[in-house]
């Protein structure tokens, strides 16, 4: 980030006193309106929740209401510094949801590293909440926290590093695909990065269709019975890479139709690019440096490039995919998030740009197109019915 | 409560869906504004906190934000209703810590009975929050809730059932006590009503100087001994009455100079009040009925009466104090709450009334008065800073 920008920020959030405000909905001017808002008349909803537990979304915040929390384990790419530094993260994330979808999200910092005290912590913490954001908790604790959270709550849980990053790239993918005229059931697609982002990544684009794909970490290409792997990184070595390829990025490139970066800058260069398949396409996403720039992929021979930087062509950002996944579930109430409606947001996402507005510099919608939010809301509303997850 | 005001509150928390909205502090408007408060700018104040974890409060929202916590185990007079039914309660807290106080709390509903789950899920998401407001959790549970969060938290730990009613009764007695012309450490009082609001008066008014104190709840007088009181009612009978009185509420009341009442609805009658000394004063204040009417009572020879409703005079209600308690330890970020803040803010409404203006219907100030959060946060922040409670 450069000097101005990081002055700002700094100045910003101090005046601001970070970025959440609190305001009551309901006038307070006098005895009567007291007597409504506060005693003896809060007790009317109070006994109607009692009786009807699920009159909590008719009288509270809870049906418009999520909450954004972190550990700080895994903060943007500066690792673990822990819940207090991770904060205005949330409370990024937080005025995001409120800007696009208008979600009342409240930010939370946890103060643990231990998964299954989390998990008991969320449980606890859920009843006022219509769903859970989980945000930079690091892989791979990420997996099973979300997992045991999913069965134990009747909420949505989703966790923005995971399905937020897939999901945009999916989207990305699939107009990407439609300018170099390839078919997702034939593509050969490389992932680098085997955390949260990379691993969920190859998840979603496996029941997307995709049938050939190498996961590669800094140690290379993810094989499976490769027991010094996390749990997670095993179980997702037994779906992918089913030529079993051996060797680093610079090896595993080779003949790939698709990277996708979720690791670290200039990682990648031209000449590695052009070991890939012709029209090949790059998204390089590490933030604030790319595994590399657009214009040296494109000088290595990549047809279509993408970053998650706001400065280059194509930025592929998850505030694309966060408000809309959580504007849709609550509006039907739906009790969990599904890959399906991954694969249907990133479509909706994707046909958001009509085919003769399509080309290599322009393949994903501005982060301001305020059609992008509810394209991904429909989307979740149509396969939450579909499934019998919706409630409302 | 009314047909009409439950009506009223029914249509209006299901219209506005609940009592708290958040929005944001920052513009969002363009590329710009989003590199700022969100990716790349955000992690320049996360790394600022990484380095200086004090600076969360600099940089976030948590030097001017609280949580308001309740497990629903005893929600007005509604008994365990469960944390669901429990939230339009802490939802009111916090509109009405904005209204009075300008601070961001936010409602949290948890799930679980249990008070060493309750104290670790509260510690677990302490970090973005400057101070904790319990509400509603049952006596004897949230003694020790309370307890054991101030012992792992270094923010401040306020049991608004406890305290907000021991500190707004602390401030209608003193200038009760100027009307009648009785010193504190003379008058002998009856305390109706042993959970946690009882207990904490009895604690408060003793600290203040009252040297003659009787719990009764409905098995009678509570004495030191007796086995079958539970842990916090046993400690208290320890520091309470001295004369070792026995008997029911109606025999205990003899010679008593102020009845405070923190029951249920009309366990009082004149008769019980005429067996007061002269000049008594009677606190009733059970919500929605109280103990006794303040008619009845004067009938009965009482010379002050106060209820927790607004449709009488002398209106005691915690309200008077909660949010200038939060509004004095956020500004001097206090580490804690003591016995010697709660004093002070008593006197510092007390005083609000001027000499002249001081009658039998006027002992304490509107919950409208503007004055008062003021008058309760600069005693606060006073204290704070004499016993070296403050950081800021």
């Amino acid at each position: 980030m450069t000097l101005d920008v990081k002055k700002e920020s700094l100045r910003i959030h101090q005046e601001r006193r970070g970025k959440i405000e609190v305001f009551g909905t309901m006038p307070l001017r006098n005895e009567e309106d007291l007597s409504i808002a506060y005693t003896p008349g809060v007790a009317a909803p109070c006994l109607e929740i009692a009786k009807n537990k699920d009159d909590v979304y008719k009288y509270t915040m809870k049906g418009k209401s999520i909450a954004v929390i972190t550990n700080g384990t895994a903060v943007l790419g500066l690792g673990n510094i822990g819940p207090e530094a991770g904060l205005p993260v949330v409370e990024g994330k937080a005025i995001l949801h409120k800007k696009f979808a208008n979600i009342d999200a409240i930010p939370i910092g946890i103060d643990s590293i231990d998964p299954d005290d989390i998990i008991n912590t969320i449980k606890n913490i859920a009843p006022g909440f219509g769903g859970i954001h989980l945000e930079d908790i690091k892989a791979p604790e990420c997996f099973y926290i979300e997992e045991k959270l999913k069965e134990k709550l009747d909420i949505p849980i989703y966790h923005d590093d995971q399905h937020g990053t897939a999901i945009s790239v999916l989207a990305g993918l699939y107009n990407a695909l439609k300018i170099v005229n390839k078919s997702i059931s034939e593509i050969k697609v490389v992932i680098n990065g085997a955390g949260a982002s990379g691993i969920a990544t190859a998840k979603l684009l496996i029941v997307a269709g995709v049938r050939h794909l190498v996961l590669c970490d800094i140690r290379g290409a993810l094989i499976e019975g490769d027991k010094t792997l996390n749990e997670s990184q095993q179980k997702i070595a037994k779906i992918t890479n089913r030529s079993f390829e051996k060797g680093e990025l610079k090896d595993v490139i080779k003949n790939k139709d698709v990277f996708i970066g979720v690791s670290d800058g200039n990682v990648l260069t031209k000449e590695d690019v052009a070991r890939m398949n012709k029209d090949s396409i790059v998204f390089a996403l590490a933030n604030p440096t790319p595994e590399i720039t657009p214009d040296e992929a494109k000088a290595g021979g990549a047809r279509v490039t993408a970053t998650g930087r706001s400065d280059f062509p194509n930025q592929i950002n998850n505030v694309l995919v966060f408000p809309g996944i959580f504007k849709g579930v609550l509006e039907v109430r739906a009790k969990d998030i599904c890959d399906e409606m991954g694969i249907a947001a990133a479509k909706g996402i994707a046909d958001l740009i009509k085919d003769d507005e399509l080309s290599e510099d322009y393949i994903v919608p501005s982060v301001f197109n305020k059609d992008v939010c509810n394209a991904v809301a429909s989307a979740v509303t149509i396969i939450a019915r579909e499934r019998g997850l919706a409630r409302a």
